[in-house]
C-alpha cells in the first residue's frame, strides 16, 4: 500500500520506501484537521531489516572510541539548534504546543542540552562505574547492551522524542544503536529530527544504522520487536495499557524494558501553608496544571487537603481561575477524548464536578479546564477509582477529615513519579509534615517540598522514575545523567584478564584524566 | 496436619507452630535416607502473617539508624562462627558436602565475611550512591524498598542460604526485612542459622520480624508471596523452571525479582595453550569440575576446543581422570536424577559419551563422573539442545573445526554467568583470543582469562550475574558489595526538600567521615 507520496523509513542509514500495510496522518490539534504528509505503518519486514542492521551496528560500535560517539551527540545537538525554526514549526503543527516559549525556548534547548550532557558522560566514561579490586584481580564496568528500541510519548515532541530525547541520548551514550518508533501524533517532527541525526551520523562516521526510524507498526509487530532475540532493551514512555502489553512480552523474553506509564503526582498542602500563602499557592498550582494544558507526566493531578476554611478558599479560588482561563489546546483528538472519559469515570466514582467537564471542544482539540472534588471517606472506599489518571488540564481535590485520614489515603496510593508537600514556612506543622512524608516517600520517585512537580531538571540527582506502576522498576530514572545510561548497559567483570586485553576504562593507566573510578573502595581520578 | 513434632516456623519474631498442609523431610545424600526432623509445608496463612509482620518491620526499620542494622549483621556473623560445629554437622548431614575444608573452612567463613562486608557497607552508606546537585537543589540516594522474599538454592547451605547468604545480607544491609523460604534440601541447617539470626536480632534490638522463616509452600502460595502488594522484591537462586514461574507472576505484579537460573559456563582453550601447558590445564579443569561434585552455578559445563591432537590429548586425559576418580556425593536424589536425565538428553542430541553416564548410584546420591563430546557442526545444528545444563559432575567437550566455527558456536550461546578463555602465555594466538573474546564477552557476566570460573570472590568488582537466562537482568550481581545491595532498593530524589528533613546521608554535614558522595559531579568524603 505504500506509494511514492508516503514518507520513507530510515533503515540501515538509508531513507527507503517502507514495507507497509497502511498509511496514517497526524492531526493539527489547533484545527482538528489531518495534516498532509502520509506516513507508513510498517510490516515486520521493516522491523526485521532494522534489527539486522542494528545488530551489525552494535557490533561495530563496540570498537568505536567513545569520544566519537560523544562527538555525534554534540554534533546532533548543534544541528538541532540550527534547525530550530523548521523543527518548531513542525512540532507546533502536530502538537499545538506554543512555539514560544515552550517549543523553541524551553523544550528544544532542553533537548540539545540533554544530548550534550549525555555526550559529556559518554566521553568521561563516569557512568560505566569502573571498579577495580587490585587484590582480587577483578575489574568491572558497565558496557553496551545491544540494539535499543525507543518508543516516545506524545507530550514532548523533542525532549522525549524516540529519536532525540532522554532515552535516545542515554542509549546512544551507553554505546548502543537505537531503533526509534515514532509517536504517531508527531511523525513529521520525528522525521525532521531523524534527518539531522542521519547527517550527524555521517559527519562523525558512526555506523549508518546507529540511528534508525520506523513510524508505526501493528501492536503485534511492536511486541515482536521488543522481544526479538536481536533486541537488547527497550525504553517506553506512553500509555499504561500499551506499555503493560509491551512489558508482558519483553519480560517473558527476558529483555529489559524501562517504562514510564502513569502518575497522578499527589500534592499535599497543609492548612497552615494555605493560611500563610494561600494566594501564592493558588497561582503556583493553577500555573502548573494549565501550563502545556496539563500534559506533563508530572502534572499535579491530585491535591490532598484537610477540610476547613483554608481548603475551601483554595478550592474556590482555583475553580474561579480554571473557569476564567481559556482552555489550552490538547495534543490530539485521542487526548481530548481520553480526558473526557477520565473525568466521566471520576464523576462516576462520586467525584463532584466543580468546573469544566462535559464533552471535548468541537473545532479544535481542547477540553474545559476541569476541577473535581471528593472527600477522604469516598477516596478510601475506592482508592483505585480515584487514582484514574486524567491526563490534561484537570485535577482532583481530595479533602480529608484530618492528617490521620490523609495519611491513610496516601498509604493507598499506587507508585507515582512525584509527591509534594507544602507546609508552613515557620515549621509550626512539622509533625504533620513528618507524618505525611513518612507515608508519601515510599510511594514516589521524587519528593518535593513547597514546589510544584512539573519541572524535571536534567540533574545527576534527578529521579524521573518511581515505584510501579509509575515505572516498571523503582531503581531507575529516565531523566538525569549518568543514572539514565545504566539502564541500557550490561555489567561485566574481568577476572584475571590480561592487562592489555582490558577495556580502556579498566586499564591501569587511563587515557583521560577525568574518569572517576572506584579503586579498592576509593573513588579517584588517578591512574593505578 | 502439623503436630508438636513438626518444626515451628519463625514469624514475627516467634518460633510458632506452622499453619501447614503437610510435612516434609530432608534426605541424607550419603545414605540416601530420610532424616528424622519433620518440617511444615505452610499454608497461605503463614505467608500472610509473615507479610503483615514484615510490613510493620519495614516501616520500623526506616527509622532505625543504619549502624544498628550493621551491628546486627556483624553480631550474626560472630554467632555463625561460634555455632560452627553444629552448623557444619547439620549441613553435612543434609547436603553431603565435605565438613572440611568445604563447609567449615571455606563456605562458613565466606558466609560470615559476606555478612561483615554487608555490615561495613550498611554502616558507611556508600552503596546508597548519595548524589547532591547544589545548583538544582536536588539530592538523591537509594533507600530501602520493603519486605524482601529470598529463595535460596540447594548447593550452598550457608553462603547462599535464604536466611544467611548473599541475598539475605544485601537485603538487610539495604534496610529491608527478609522473609526467607528455606531450600527444602537443607531445612535443619536453615533452622539453625535462623536461630542465630533471631538471637542477633534480639541482641541488637531490631524489629523482631526483620528475619522470618518459612520452610516450604505450595507453588501457588510461593507465586502469591512474590506478587503480593506487601512484598517489595524477591531474590531467587535455583532451578530455571521454578524461577521462571516466579518471574512471570512477579513481573505481572510489577515486583522486582532477581533470579539466578542456569549457566553452562563455557571454557575455551586454544591449541597453543594446550600445547604449552596441557597437563596443568587437565589438572585445573578436572579439579574445577569434580570439586563439590560440580554443583556450582559456575561449574565449567562446556569446554570449547579446536580439533586436532592437542584437543584429543586433553580430552583423553580428562576422560581417564574422570573415570579414575570416585564420584562425589550429590546434594539430593533430585540432583542425581536430574543429572542423569540431562546426560541422557545430551546423548539424545548426539553427544558421544566418553565416560560415565548411566543411572544414578543406588545406595547414595551420586552419579558417575561424566564426559561427553560433540563437534561444532552438531552444536550449530542444535545449539539449544547442547546447552542443556547438566548440573553436577559432568561436562561437554565441543570440538570445533576452527576459530571461525568456534566463534559461530559462541554467538549461539545463551546468557551465562561466566566465560573463560585460556590462550598461549606468549601471546602467539592473540588474534584467536580477540576473535573469541569479542563474541564471548556480550554473552557473559564475567570474563576470565587462564582461570577456571568456580571461585566467586566477594569483591566490589565481582559480577555474579549475566544476560538472560543466566539471570533476569544483565545489570545486577548477586555477589559483591555494594552492587548487590542496590537490587533491593528504590531510588529517591529530594527536590527542594528542607535541609533538616533530608535523610542523614544527604544532609550538608555528614555524621561519618567515611561516606562517599557525589557532590556536583565529584566523588568526595567531605561535608558540604
Amino acid at each position: 500500500m505504500s506509494s511514492s507520496s508516503t514518507c520513507p523509513v530510515l533503515i540501515a542509514g538509508e531513507w527507503r520506501e517502507a514495507a507497509s500495510i497502511a498509511t496514517f496522518q497526524a492531526t493539527d490539534p489547533n484545527r482538528r484537521q489531518l495534516l498532509a504528509p502520509l506516513f507508513p505503518v510498517s510490516t515486520w519486514e521493516d522491523c526485521d531489516a532494522a534489527l539486522d542492521a542494528a545488530t551489525s551496528a552494535a557490533r561495530e560500535l563496540r570498537t568505536v572510541p567513545r569520544g566519537k560517539i560523544a562527538d555525534f551527540l554534540d554534533r546532533y545537538a548543534d544541528r538541532l539548534e540550527a534547525a530550530k525554526d523548521a523543527l518548531v514549526e513542525a512540532a507546533f503543527a502536530e502538537t499545538g504546543l506554543a512555539r514560544s516559549p515552550r517549543l523553541g525556548d524551553v523544550e528544544l534547548p532542553r533537548t540539545s542540552n540533554q544530548l550534550r550532557a549525555a555526550a559529556a558522560e559518554c566521553r568521561s566514561g563516569n557512568w560505566a562505574m569502573a571498579t577495580i579490586d587490585t587484590k582480587a584481580g577483578i575489574r568491572s564496568c558497565f558496557e553496551s547492551l545491544g540494539p535499543v528500541c525507543v518508543f516516545g510519548p506524545n507530550n514532548f515532541p523533542f525532549a522525549f522524542n524516540s529519536v532525540a530525547g532522554g532515552d535516545f541520548a542515554a542509549a546512544i551514550a551507553a554505546g548502543n544503536p537505537v531503533i526509534a518508533k515514532a509517536n504517531s501524533s508527531h511523525p513529521e517532527t520525528t522525521r525532521l529530527l531523524a534527518e539531522q541525526a542521519t547527517e550527524a551520523v555521517k559527519e562523525t562516521g558512526l555506523p549508518p544504522a546507529t540511528v534508525q526510524l520506523i513510524y508505526r507498526t501493528s501492536h503485534e509487530d511492536g511486541a515482536r520487536l521488543v522481544s526479538d532475540p536481536r533486541n537488547g532493551a527497550t525504553g517506553y514512555t506512553g500509555s499504561r495499557a500499551a506499555g503493560l502489553a509491551l512489558k508482558a512480552i519483553a519480560d517473558k523474553a527476558g529483555k529489559p524494558i524501562y517504562l514510564e506509564l502513569s502518575s497522578v503526582n499527589p500534592v499535599v498542602i497543609t492548612p497552615a501553608a494555605l493560611k500563610e500563602r494561600g494566594n501564592d499557592l493558588v497561582d503556583e498550582f493553577v500555573t502548573s496544571v494549565l501550563m502545556g494544558t496539563g500534559q506533563f507526566c508530572t502534572n499535579p493531578g491530585m491535591v490532598m487537603l484537610i477540610e476547613g476554611e483554608p481548603a475551601n478558599s483554595f478550592i474556590d479560588a482555583v475553580k474561579d481561575r480554571f473557569a476564567a482561563a481559556e482552555p489550552g489546546t490538547l495534543l490530539s483528538p485521542a487526548v481530548s477524548s481520553s480526558l473526557s472519559n477520565s473525568v466521566k469515570a471520576l464523576c462516576g466514582f462520586g467525584a463532584k464536578l466543580l468546573t469544566g467537564g462535559g464533552e471535548p471542544v468541537a473545532d479544535r482539540c481542547a477540553y474545559a479546564n476541569t476541577l473535581l472534588r471528593t472527600d477522604g471517606d469516598a477516596f478510601l472506599r475506592n482508592p483505585e477509582g480515584f487514582q484514574t489518571e486524567a491526563f490534561g488540564n484537570a485535577s482532583l481535590m481530595v479533602v480529608c477529615k484530618n492528617f490521620d485520614q490523609l495519611a491513610a489515603a496516601i498509604s493507598m496510593l499506587e507508585g507515582n513519579l512525584t509527591g509534594c508537600v507544602y507546609s508552613s514556612s515557620d515549621g509550626s506543622d512539622e509533625d504533620a509534615y513528618q507524618q505525611v512524608a513518612f507515608e508519601l516517600t515510599p510511594k514516589v520517585g521524587r519528593l518535593l517540598n513547597d514546589k510544584m512537580p512539573t519541572g524535571v531538571a536534567v540533574s545527576p540527582a534527578m529521579n524521573h522514575g518511581g515505584p510501579y506502576p509509575a515505572t516498571g522498576h523503582p531503581g531507575f530514572t529516565s531523566v538525569g545523567v549518568p543514572a539514565s545510561l545504566v539502564r541500557f548497559a550490561k555489567l561485566t567483570s574481568y577476572d584475571n584478564v590480561r592487562p592489555h586485553r582490558l577495556p580502556e576504562l579498566l586499564q591501569d593507566k587511563k587515557s583521560t584524566e577525568k574518569t572517576w573510578r572506584n579503586i579498592d573502595g576509593n573513588w579517584t581520578h588517578a591512574s593505578l
